[in-house]
This record gives structure tokens, C-alpha cells and sequence, in this order.
């Protein structure tokens, strides 16, 4: 088999077989085949595309390529929710707990990465004392008994997606779909994942603007996973504006813990019962959603959503009185208000560039070496379709620096007030099942 | 400047600037930008298409990448010939001494390369004591004093398409109509072409099968060299069967010579005329092809163009006693018919087959490090619409080895021979002017 030959197959718009994709994704894997026909094989796909059976065939040859977690020693379906980006994303912190709640195994991998705030790990680290650092059979066994633990990346999982996606960054290939469904269902089964809840998420702050696109990736990934084994559902789900109030690390931890009572924004709490009752049904722990989301509903009100949080957090070393007295994670020195400059209705918030006002504050990572301030961070009070009268707060910034007028300024881009009355944006574009 | 935004660009379907283009080639060749960045911008072009702008700009700036022929030293405008290649290609043995007879300036800059038989250099060494071994003066003394001489190819051309074509020909991108022209054309202009004149084969034996994909081919070269200040002009010529009836590099320059001297095979010299009136008339030694051609068929009739072939080989230290007696060239031992094995019409030659069978009988190189014999090779006595009877020798092995099995069966297979009458194909299927 040669490369240059798959290179034409698919060029000219064939399906490639089961044995062609293992060799094309072995060979890059092994340094074998370049990255300048990689890369070349990568463009052909972006104009010609991949059928089901290539992209299946695509995905499971990449988790092939390196480690794959075994959580066999788990009890029931784990059951793995992924959400493709956004601004104020809290939904991991809610959810995690949440299902766990209702006896759905939640074994979390989680990691740090870049972003406009910390990864899960960095959220969770607002709650002092609590680490990641336990070995892997201590983790089975926190979940087994707990049904939720977070556990930091470890192993080589798949390298031919890691290697893949650095050379589409550079080669123009990045925006394609089934190169995107493919690469990220693979980490997820890679993860150990025996079913999976996708949250894609739409709008000006998500990596797929129009809905429909966003449709084209659900629809994509949920095939891919029926056709590989790992039942999954995806939702589609706003990102016009931020989710929730907070942005920031330990701001999020406190609102996921008011989710988790019921306290919540509604937007968060609404697509926390709806991601988590797919979950719930995917883990066979209710017949349908509408009986998953009473049981989810039933443990808000009841308390053992924030009981499971609490025994979660401490069972890996968190202080869990932080979730009644949030005073004790980390604390912004200044509470700086971003006011109205005039009356009306808030018509849109570019989440992008409320993230981006989250991280000049300190609040995630723009590289590697960036070092997080777990305090730092923005809780908005208005959304899109509030009313707001001239001086009223916008938001708050939570700052550790007392020189805001490049965050305020930012603040200042992302809101656009009209006169008019404005809708507040669907929440829940769809729901695929 | 970024490449990964200029692919995107590409990608999506836009114009590429000429600065752009400049920024491309010019990082390509300095190793700058990346093979995978390349080749992924290739497979842009294959699906994207380039514009006739952007492929003016891409040729210069690939003839830019290197060193370019200064010929303005020679009286006149040099006009050079491109063949797209085929089997059994007297032409440019025969058209270089027959436009010199009628004053156009040939300063030929030839190679030997891989392939069914020698490249032109190898053809003339055929002739005892031949050499290219001239400098650079001496190669513009000779085309003043003769009109006529040809030099090895010297100095770094067109490393950017030397480089581009090495990575086309792994990446599944070498059949792009834009990336093959521009190719083409820089090499043509790199070595100090005024005008030019392409020869675009069609059919079993050429790169283009199908006349309309060569007719697309030539109408782009013509459309970039007169976009680049190069008058161009094209045909799409039959390389369905071999053109006249040597194979093997002795045999051509006989077979070259016979045409000189208007006693060649009637497709060769057709070819050579139509092709000749072209330079001609682009050298402005004539206002019309019909004129140009009249002057070719004086020269052939008079002898001034055999004169122009042996005082250009005798020019070069060539023994021009060959061409009145071709058996001082290198001769093969056995001379092996090749019989039709029942009686009929030659419906079919397939080109491909007879030039591998000359190259088994070791007149080509199918690797860098092949030694040619200059002997041998292949004499056709039937082409296609010829009636043939059983028993009768359809071809003549010029062979130095006894047996020659193989060779007669790539003929056999090359070969079709049908009950019914067929007719011959036409010779020229497009002229572009």
C-alpha cells in the first residue's frame, strides 16, 4: 500500500477501507508517512469528505494509536459528556455531581489547557486542599463508592489525533467536519467512555457560528459513536452570549454549588437537566429524559446533589465547608462595577470577549506558562433581553489589579444596548437522541 | 504574512495577490515554509482552481526563484519548442536544424533524463564525437554563426518547481491543470525563451488521455505565456500510437535526418512542419503559418535544412558524415522481426507498450544510473489503419541481446490487429494560436 496512491483514492472522491485508514493512521503515528502527505490527505478530506463508515473507521484507528483508559473496573455504564468550548462553560462542575446523585458512575479525565479560564482541574483547585493526584486504583475505587472522581490525564491517549491536529492548525484543515467529529469522539472512547453526551455548542462565542454547522458536527459525531458501540446524544446549545453569571475559577465553583441546590442562573440550571438527564438514560438509570430530569430535579431539591459535590470534593482532599461558606476560596481584592453608559435593552454579549476580559484579569491560561489567578474573574448581571436603566451594574469584575480600563473597555465591545426590546436567545436550539 | 492564512484563502476559493504568490514560492524555496504547508496548498489548487492572474504571477515567480538564461547575446527572437512527451519524439532532431534553415535562432538547453529512450543529448551522441560540452560564449557564437546549437542543462532553474514537483509527485497532486502549466512555463522561460511553441500529446501514450484535458492544458500555457510577455502558441497533437516509426536513439537521428531531407514518415514530418511554421512565424521570419510552411518545405526540398543539421553536429565535434551514411552510428547485432501473427488492420499501438519494449532492449534509462545503448531500439513498418497479412514483419528489434522474448510481447501486447477496416487517427486535433 502506498500513501500517494490512498492520497488519489480519496482525492478523487472514493471511500477508503478499514485497512487503508489503519495504515494511513499507524504509518503517521510511526513517523511513516510525512506530514507533507498528511497534510495533503487532509485537504483532500476537507473538499471530499468522509462516509460513516470512513469516519468510524477513522476515529477507532485513532484511539488505537495510543492508551486507552479501562474503567471496566467501574460499576454500570460511564457514561462521558463532552462540550465543544464556550465562555463560562460551568456545565462539567454541575453535572458531574449531579448525575453522580442518581447513581451514574462519573469517571472524569479531565486536564488544565488554555483558555479563558482554567480547566476543570484549575476550577476544582479554587476549593483548597483538593488534588487530582491519586492513582488509578484509588480512583476506581472513589468512584465506585462515591460514583464521581476527577483524576489528571495521564498516558499516551491518542497521539495520531495529537499529531494530526497540530499539522491541520497549520495546513488550513482545521474546519472540517468529519476531521473535527472524528478527532474529538476518539479522546473520548480513548477516555474509556462506554457512552457519550455531547454538548456542541453555536453562536458568536462557540468554534461553530451558525446552528447549522453545529448541526452538521452533532449529527456527525452522534453517527460515529452509534456506529462504534457508545450510544450518544447531543445537544445543540447556545453560545451567543456567556452561559450562567460567572466567569472565573472560584466564581464558577460557587455558582455550580448554587446550580446544585437550585439556586442557579436558569440558563446554566436548564441545560444542566437536559444534558444530565441524557446522561441519566444513556446510563440506563431511567427509561426516558422525562423521568431523568424528575430524579435530577427531585436530588437538587432534596440536597443530595450538593451532598454528592461535598463528598466528592472532600473524598480527594477539598476543604468541602468552602460550598457553605464560599468566603473561604480565594477572594478578588477589588469589586469593580461595570455600569450602563445608557438606558435600554441588553441586545447581544460576545462571549468571546467577555472571556477574553476574564482572562486580562488573570483568569485562564493564554499559554502554558501562564499562571491562573483562581480569585479573579467576572459575574454578569444582565444577559441578553434584560432592561437596564442608565448607571445600573452590568457585571462585576472581580480584580486583583486595581487598573481596569483595558477589561472595562472590553466589557464596553462585548455589550451591544438597543432602544428595542430584545428576546433573550433559545437556549436549546435541538436535541438529538 | 502567514501561509496557514494564505491556504485558507486559497481553500476557500479566493484570488491569491501577486505579493502572496511571492511569499509562497519565495519561503518554499528557502525552506521557509514547510513541505505540509505545500502540499496542502496544492490540494487547494487541485479542488480550488487558480485564477489566469494568479498563474501568471506563480510561473514568474518560480521562474524567479532561480537562476535565469541571459540568451539577449543572440541576434533575434529565440523561440522555444515544448513536447509534453510521448514515445518515439523525433521532433526536436528534426526541428531544430529545419527552422535554423529558414534563419529562426535554436539555442537549445537539453537534458538527458529518465525514460523509453535517451533525452535529446543522448540522442545526438549517437553521432560520433558529438558533445555539449561548450561554455556559455561559445554556445552564443555558435547559434549567431548557425543559427543552431544545443548546450547542457547548466546553472539552478526553476528550483521552486523542481522542489514543488518532487512534493506533487507524493501527494497526490501532480494532475492539476494550473500547477502543470505554470511548471511547464517557468521552465521554458527560466531558460531564455522569447516565444514558445507546445507540443500537447493526446491519447494512450501522453500524459493527457483525453484531447479535451489536453486541450485544457494548452490553452492554459498558451493563456500564461501571453500573459507573461511570451507569445505562445500550441497543438494538440495523436500520441495514441508512437510518432513515425524509430524507437532507440541511433535509429532517431537517422529517422530525423530522412525527414530533413523530406523522405520521413508523412506523421513526423507533418508534425515538424505545422509545428515549425508556428516558431517561424512567432520569430516574425513570416507574417503567416501557410507562408512559414511553404519556407520549411523549401528548405526540406533544397537542402539547406540536412546542411543545418550536419553543420550544427559538425559545430559541436559530431563526425556529420552520419547522416549520408548512418551506419557509422552505432549499430545492433541482430535485427529481429516482429510478425503479425494473423492477417487484418492494426486498429491499436498502445504508445506506452512499444516504448517500454525499446527501453527493455536498453534504449532508455529507467533509473539516474541505466547506461543507453545507442544502438538499439524498435523500427515500425505498420501503424495504425494499415492492412497487415499474416506472417508480414509489422516491426524490426534493433537488439544487442539474442534473446528478446520479453520485448516481443510487450509488442504482441501493444499491438491490435482487427478483421475490419480501420481508419488512422488524425495527427493534429487543435491548433491554438
Amino acid at each position: 500500500m502506498r500513501m500517494v496512491d490512498l492520497i488519489e483514492k480519496k482525492r478523487n472522491g472514493k471511500e477508503l477501507s478499514k485497512e487503508e485508514i489503519t495504515f494511513i493512521i499507524e504509518g503517521y503515528t510511526n513517523n511513516e508517512i510525512p506530514d507533507y502527505q498528511m497534510s495533503a490527505l487532509a485537504m483532500a478530506i476537507y473538499f471530499t469528505d468522509m462516509t460513516e463508515e470512513e469516519r468510524a473507521n477513522f476515529t477507532m484507528a485513532m484511539v488505537d494509536s495510543g492508551d486507552k483508559i479501562d474503567l471496566s473496573a467501574i460499576e454500570g455504564i460511564k457514561v462521558d459528556k463532552h462540550s465543544t468550548g464556550g465562555v463560562g462553560d460551568t456545565t462539567t462542575l454541575v453535572l458531574a455531581p449531579l448525575v453522580a446523585a442518581v447513581d451514574v458512575p462519573v469517571a472524569k479525565m479531565s486536564g488544565r489547557g488554555l483558555g479563558h479560564t482554567g480547566g476543570t482541574i484549575d476550577k476544582l483547585e479554587a476549593v483548597p486542599g483538593f488534588h487530582v493526584e491519586i492513582d488509578n486504583n484509588e480512583f476506581i475505587d472513589l468512584v465506585n463508592k462515591n460514583k464521581i472522581a476527577v483524576i489528571g490525564q495521564s498516558g499516551n491517549l491518542t497521539p495520531a489525533d495529537k499529531k494530526l491536529y497540530g499539522l491541520r492548525d497549520v495546513t488550513g484543515t482545521v474546519n472540517s467536519i468529519p476531521l473535527i467529529a472524528s478527532s474529538i469522539m476518539s479522546k473520548k472512547i480513548a477516555a474509556g467512555a462506554d457512552a457519550i453526551v455531547l454538548d456542541v455548542k453555536t453562536g458568536a462565542g462557540a468554534f461553530m457560528t451558525e446552528v447549522e454547522q453545529a448541526e452538521e458536527l452533532a449529527n456527525a459525531m452522534v453517527k460515529i459513536g452509534n456506529n462504534v458501540g457508545r450510544n450518544t446524544m447531543a445537544v445543540i446549545s447556545d453560545m451567543s452570549q456567556p452561559l450562567g453569571f460567572a466567569i472565573g475559577n472560584a466564581l464558577e465553583v460557587k455558582e455550580a454549588a448554587d446550580t446544585l441546590r437550585g439556586n442557579g442562573p436558569k440558563d446554566l440550571e436548564e441545560l444542566c437537566l437536559t444534558l444530565g438527564s441524557f446522561m441519566v438514560v444513556l446510563a440506563k438509570k431511567a427509561e426516558t429524559v422525562e423521568e431523568a430530569r424528575q430524579m435530577l430535579i427531585d436530588v437538587m431539591k432534596n440536597g443530595k446533589a450538593i451532598e454528592a459535590f461535598k463528598t466528592f470534593l472532600k473524598a480527594q482532599g477539598g476543604d468541602e465547608t468552602v460550598i457553605d461558606d464560599p468566603s473561604k476560596m480565594p477572594q478578588a481584592k477589588h469589586q469593580i462595577p461595570f455600569v450602563a453608559d445608557k438606558a435600554g435593552f441588553v441586545s447581544e454579549i460576545t462571549a468571546n470577549e467577555v472571556g477574553t476580559a476574564a482572562m486580562l484579569l488573570g483568569a485562564g491560561r493564554a499559554t502554558k506558562e501562564s499562571v491562573i489567578d483562581l480569585a479573579v474573574g467576572i459575574v454578569l448581571h444582565k444577559k441578553v433581553g434584560d432592561e437596564v436603566k442608565e448607571g445600573d451594574a452590568i457585571a462585576t469584575l472581580h480584580s486583583n489589579q486595581e487598573n481596569v480600563d483595558d477589561v472595562l473597555k472590553k466589557l464596553r465591545d462585548a455589550y451591544t444596548i438597543s432602544s428595542e426590546k430584545v428576546d433573550a436567545p433559545p437556549l436549546v436550539y435541538k436535541e438529538i437522541m
